[in-house]
């Protein structure tokens, strides 16, 4: 079963069955949507000659044209003969958006069958049922029918985004675009009929432009298949998971919402994962955080945390939360060097300590923050730096961002920043956008720190 | 000891002691910004005789005027005297902004002695030393030395914010901002030589203008009047704690920081606060999200949480969050009455489930989410509802905003929503500004539920 999806994310041809021309229509949004992004399609409608220029086809089989994909926006109980037709015409890949299949109750159990049924020893592979499909920015291709109108997309990058949520992948486009983050593609893989996520895992696996595979899942295909591969990938390429249903009435949601079970107990899950090194979110917005630390840094190579800030009370937080990781002690505060201290306190103000935390206080400026970071990463005892960049204090610039910038992206040790400005989203997309890794709370940078130590340990043990 | 403190948030007339033409100095900036206040502003400087066209007094005796604040942005070593100069001439409040006492080494301790020996036994009083003074949106004083250009300020509202750290405070200012929440007042402590937070307690605990109270505390002045003062105010009026010093590290960090020691172990505090009814934060953003939440609810009377949402994953990571809460069962999933589940099955998509978490589908419309949030008020098993706002889907507009004002403010089950759109940060605000207590993520929504949960619990206790 597992050939080549390259079709699926980049289709020659693409046939939208239930094309519609009356506005707000899923089948219009969408058709709209996909004759936007630069390649051939084919409305397919028994009603309709025309739709929005295009001629409109009864049939799929009446398209003159091989089809890589078809998307079919059609009430569950006319979408299996449409998928029928595809499968006899030879279609490669198939999104069957409706709704009303395995999540449904008993009808929609047998119709999801069917379809299963359909494709059968074909050549045609299922995306879906109820499914919002793809987003390939680097294709240009978009069948979400949240279209770029209402929601944000961001741009081609390194991060692969499977979900078994459309709405969550959604969320997690947005989050990624408002962070600054790129997407080599996301995939919604609804009810799970054919292609899963083991599948998918495969396919980025081996996907160049892939660095990092994040994962919405409500439950697994196979759950030992899953650590299996998963553990597999993991050496080479990050994984980072988010996945829910870890409790009763979450479980029993997650059964409603995609048809699926989420048999095992948590914490076999959680023991499972962690064995096969792959990182596991908390919510969605961890997801995109962890996903971004990873396809910037890969991961880091040590537990010792430097902290550095203008702001004491900052500094106090952080330590807080690095030392709190009691549970799994990936982390700790740096001890920094002699030689280091006196070098702090040959550039800090008189009545600032050298220790870590670092507290250079709200009298800081530019240069000193720069001659004090130059002086942490060459400390042989500090893994990582987390940096507290605040643009608040009187003494410092925008020039800070680019000190940043620079001393970030060097062969040298980490830097993480925790961002705190007045214009706080635009100065975060800056800040990311010049190639630090950051966030706008010491929680999230310390958290994103944690999965680049622990995947760093994962990544010492398998070799 | 335990005055008015009202001239301290109102004064009539301010000294900035070690005022400065210069540019970019503190003494500059606070002046400038004191005197853009629309108060009588006199600069002291015994270097200049006019300062941004004031007239400048060499010593505070000089100054033709009671004075009712002296804020002093001199080195700790020249200080003393000023605040001596002050004490001298009746001054009723002196914020004291110099760095370099208590947090300072030997030294630094010995100059603080002597801020508290200036004051034994008359009326004048310190905030301070080594803080950025308040900051009083209804009485236009603002003394904090991050000013407006460089950090945006809240409007005038219920939350009175408390802080040890000045940069905490600035990012409480800044985050109760982009949330729409307003403050009475801000006060940073500083090293706290003589006013503190029991005083400051007291003070907002009679407030009409304040709601709720919003502590940053890196270590107590008194630990057990603390949680005796905290304990009674509480009753009445809800306060929000974010402690650090919480490790080790962290609290060797607030030592350097503030001079303060964290001695006592944090299970010990964790066990007296809660004891106390006062609610705690994990950091500085979820103090500004539980804030918000006391101050416009209150309290919620049950922990049956429903949980309603148009994307059927946000639902399943809701639930989880919901049902994670075990080690305190503060709450759980609703079990939806009969008649609810009837009324959910004519309103909802034939494909739609009607059970908690309900998930309305991406199918929904502006009216069915209406008679949906009508039908959950109606229910008496549901005491609050969590209502996953996505204006994402092709069926519902802007208009579902007013929908969930409408809902929220009728005095009926509370509901909190999760707001999830393209543009997040102003709708979120636009949100908010409706009168609906929103956050942009379950687990912040699902957090602060919990929280309204635990000080309903703690009321019925205590009365």
């Amino acid at each position: 079963m597992s050939g080549d999806l390259e079709p699926l994310f980049n289709p020659g041809s693409v046939a939208v069955i239930g094309a519609s021309a009356t506005p707000g229509k899923i089948g219009n949004i969408v058709f709209a949507s996909l004759k936007g992004g630069g390649r051939e399609v084919f409305p397919v409608n028994p009603n309709e000659t025309e739709i929005l220029g295009s001629r409109c086809y009864a049939s799929v089989a009446d398209v003159p044209s091989e089809i890589d994909l078809a998307l079919v926006a059609l009430p569950s109980s006319l979408s299996v003969d449409s998928v029928r037709d595809c499968v006899d015409k030879g279609v490669k890949f198939i999104v069957v958006a409706s709704s009303g299949f395995g999540e449904g109750g008993e009808d929609g159990r047998e119709l999801e069958a069917q379809l299963v049924e359909a494709i059968a020893g074909r050549e045609t592979r299922i995306l879906g049922p109820n499914t919002m499909g793809l987003f390939v920015p680097g294709t240009g291709l978009d069948t979400l029918f949240v279209t770029p109108e209402r929601s944000r997309r961001p741009k081609a990058g390194p991060v692969a985004v499977v979900s078994q949520s459309g709405a969550v992948a959604i969320s997690f486009l947005e989050k990624a675009e408002s962070a600054g983050m790129g997407v080599s593609a996301c995939v919604c893989l609804g009810n799970r009929c054919d292609i899963d996520e083991l599948e998918l895992i495969d396919h980025f696996a081996l996907d160049d432009g892939t660095k990092c595979i994040a994962l919405y899942l409500e439950s697994f295909s196979d759950g030992r298949a899953f650590v299996g591969r998963a553990g597999e990938v993991a050496r080479e390429k990050p994984i980072v998971l988010l996945k829910t249903g870890r409790t009763t009435a979450g479980g029993r949601a997650a059964r409603l919402h995609t048809g699926s079970l989420a048999v095992s107990s948590d914490a076999v899950v959680e023991g499972a994962i962690r064995q096969a090194g792959v990182a596991r979110a908390a919510d969605e917005e961890e997801l995109v955080d962890i996903s971004t630390a990873f396809s910037a840094l890969g991961h880091v190579d040590g537990g010792r945390v430097c902290v550095v800030a203008s702001a004491g009370g900052f500094g106090v937080i952080a330590a807080d939360f690095v030392e709190s990781d009691t549970e799994r002690d990936l982390l700790s505060m740096a001890e920094l060097s002699d030689s280091t201290r006196e070098r702090l306190g040959e550039l800090m103000p008189a009545f600032a300590t050298p220790s870590n935390p670092v507290d250079l206080t709200a009298g800081v400026t530019d240069d000193t923050y720069d001659q004090v970071l130059d002086t942490l990463q060459g400390d042989p005892g500090v893994d990582v730096i987390l940096m507290s960049l605040e643009l608040q204090a009187p003494g410092v610039s925008t020039e800070l961002i680019d000190i940043a910038a620079r001393r970030a992206t060097l062969d040298r040790t980490p830097i993480i920043a925790t961002v705190s400005a007045k214009d706080q989203s635009a100065t975060l997309r800056q800040v990311t956008g010049s190639g630090v890794v950051a966030y706008p709370t010491m929680r999230r940078s310390v958290r994103s720190i944690e999965a680049l130590v622990e995947r760093g340990r994962y990544l010492r043990r398998s070799t």
